[in-house]
């Protein structure tokens, strides 16, 4: 193994530059300023966790978790989702409080190997819990704050793709009961969206007609609440119809936010995490094919850390929303105080008085001798180099 | 080994929770919005660096660095501090971005058992680089910048304690010379602060009187600049003597920003990094023990990632902050709105309204009959209790 160069860093990770730092500190600002309008207070948890219980817990597979050990020999992880610590906490630290509780955190995570994130290991989620309220109120307000978080980050146009856990396990359930492995590699097919490998797939089991065109009809499940109707009559499964059922109550309570334009029914959605146990979504910008959020319900991950509730929730993508998102970052004007040592007093108290003003950015610099400041130029209208760099103005003291 | 409980987490890191990071966020604003006036950019830097080279630049001893390994089988470190990786960043992706280069960074860095900072494995620093500035201004800008930052983290009284590590060299090398262990002991006395301990190991060592008292007289070295005149008659070494030259030219320059007033000259200062070489400073609140910033000039940390340049910088330690500074967080007005499911739209529709206000934070409830709206009680002037939660103001629809 040759030694690394000295500039490398590892696999999967990056430096921010101040650009793209400006960008990311936008958008964390604007999300995380939305959901506290929106009664969601900000946490923080730790970036190690234990792997028997935070790291079991969060929905990432076990070859994709970063692992160390501590100075006791027990294993550590670095956290994969936030959502698993939160439950942590709400069941720990905030275990008097009464519910619903209300959180968001913005954090990164990390994954060995994230094909869907890029190929990064560390990566921002911004993100929001709503831990205590069963209902489909609760359910259509996190997908309402999600579209408003992406409306805050800029992101001009989107389409939140709204599913269910338990249509998919209903439908399934009554057309391949007992057939666990067929099942799976079904959803295997729809988590990817390999459309092709799923008629393949149903094509290819010893199925009744009927059942086939059952598994084969979802497919074309996609669009408004007319949906739920149409997929009542390919499935009499009541788990299926109580999730249909309850789309539709979501569907109505996203109407009276005015946001159902933003949505569509997809009953090929399925959450790609293990936790979720009823309504699941994803967020799409338009003319881009990755998601830029996912949420969904989790009833039974509190269970595991001693506090049973009910919790929905999602997190924005957000180093995919930097890709997408719109409108310009304010740059601060720069200003370059140059002056020599007699007027170093004069210079400074004229430093101080502009850092005082709003969105200016105020280097000085000593120069020995009047002349070095002759080497400033103008290069374009209201642009002035010096030394290499550029500032909106350059003020002399000497 | 038993199986942690559930709601454990490992040792040395934290949760915050919403009060606590409040306070963390709004010290962050603060801190980095002075340091962007003074003309810093924020960069972001991964959590996972190699051992190898940020590892091993960096000041902290090897058993404190949290160590795992990549896919590779190359060791990675969680980054113990920030100041390697941006020199890491600026001999790198910055390489052709003409010097001076002025960054700033609020992070979390990891040490395995961190005894200096209340035991905490996970912290916050806060903090600025100055690369490519060896200038006595350039020292002086960033003691200023860390004065103006301690202001606006809402510290209020504070002392910085400032030192150059060539004068305590000279002085050893001049006294002790080639006794290397005896200096070492020495150096770590004063690091500990441990004066008794640093008397007396001057007693039990085989020295002069004369030297035994210009040891000595070096405790007594603290106060304004004639410190550094009274300094000059103690030792002739011409590495202690320029040390002296140059405190004198920063304090001349701090005297300019009219914040001398904050500084304390402390002849046995000694930074406890590794890789200064020249001015170090420490920051103490009034009435606490510990230390709430260090910095210094480090000149040869860049020529370890192939891009020699001075240095100079110091780091807040943020989570100290948080415990000594003043200033109340503004804590949002919360509202509470109640409505069946006849009044969703009227309701959602005054929910948009308000939450586009400032410094509201508005959760939306639905409540299946008129009755329940009646469990809502004032419990005092302006504060309203519904289902264990407080509000401002609690607005009913139905």
């Amino acid at each position: 193994m040759s030694k690394p160069k000295v500039f490398e860093k590892p696999t999967g990770v990056k430096d921010y530059l101040p650009e793209a730092v400006a960008k990311l500190r936008s958008i964390e600002f604007r999300v995380l300023g939305c959901m506290e309008r929106w009664g969601y207070s900000q946490i923080v948890t730790p970036t190690l966790e234990f792997y028997d219980t935070v790291g079991a817990a969060s929905s990432t597979s076990d070859n994709k978790l970063f692992k160390l050990l501590d100075q006791n020999g027990r294993t550590l992880v670095l956290r994969s989702d936030i959502t698993a610590p939160i439950a942590r906490v709400v069941a720990s630290l905030l275990k008097t409080e009464p519910l619903p509780v209300r959180l968001s955190y913005h954090a990164n995570v990390f994954r060995t190997f994230e094909e869907e994130a890029g190929r990064e290991s560390e990566f921002y989620q911004t993100g929001v819990e709503l831990v205590g309220d069963p209902s489909s109120e609760a359910d259509a307000e996190v997908i309402a704050l999600a579209i408003a978080s992406l409306q805050a980050a800029g992101v001009q146009r989107f389409k939140i793709a709204l599913g269910h856990v338990g249509f998919l396990n209903g439908l399934f359930n009554e057309t391949l009961e007992g057939r666990d492995e067929e099942q799976t590699a079904l959803k295997e097919r729809l988590l990817n969206r390999d459309y092709v490998g799923y008629r393949k797939l149903i094509r290819d089991f010893a199925l009744e007609d009927t059942k086939r065109a059952e598994l084969e009809s979802i497919l074309r499940l996609r669009g408004g609440d007319e949906i739920c109707e149409q997929a009542r009559s390919v499935t009499r499964d009541p788990q299926a119809q109580q999730s249909l059922t309850h789309l539709c109550e979501v569907w109505d309570v996203l109407k009276a936010y005015g946001v159902s334009e933003h949505v569509v029914i997809d009953l090929t959605m399925i959450g790609n995490f293990s936790y979720y146990t009823g309504m699941t979504f994803e967020g799409y910008a338009a003319d881009h094919g990755f998601p830029v959020c996912s949420g969904g319900r989790y009833d039974n991950l509190l269970a595991q850390f001693g506090r049973p509730a009910p919790a929905t929730g999602f997190a924005l993508k957000t180093n995919r929303i930097m890709e997408v998102a719109g409108g310009e970052i304010e740059q601060p004007y720069k200003v370059l105080i140059l002056y020599d040592a007699n007027h170093r007093e004069e210079a400074f108290r004229c430093a101080k008085e502009m850092r005082g003003r709003e969105g200016l950015k105020v280097e000085t610099r000593r120069i020995e001798n009047e002349s070095e400041g002759d080497s400033m130029k103008l290069v374009a209208e209201g642009v002035y180099e010096y030394d290499g760099q550029r500032y909106g103005d350059i003020i002399s003291f000497f």
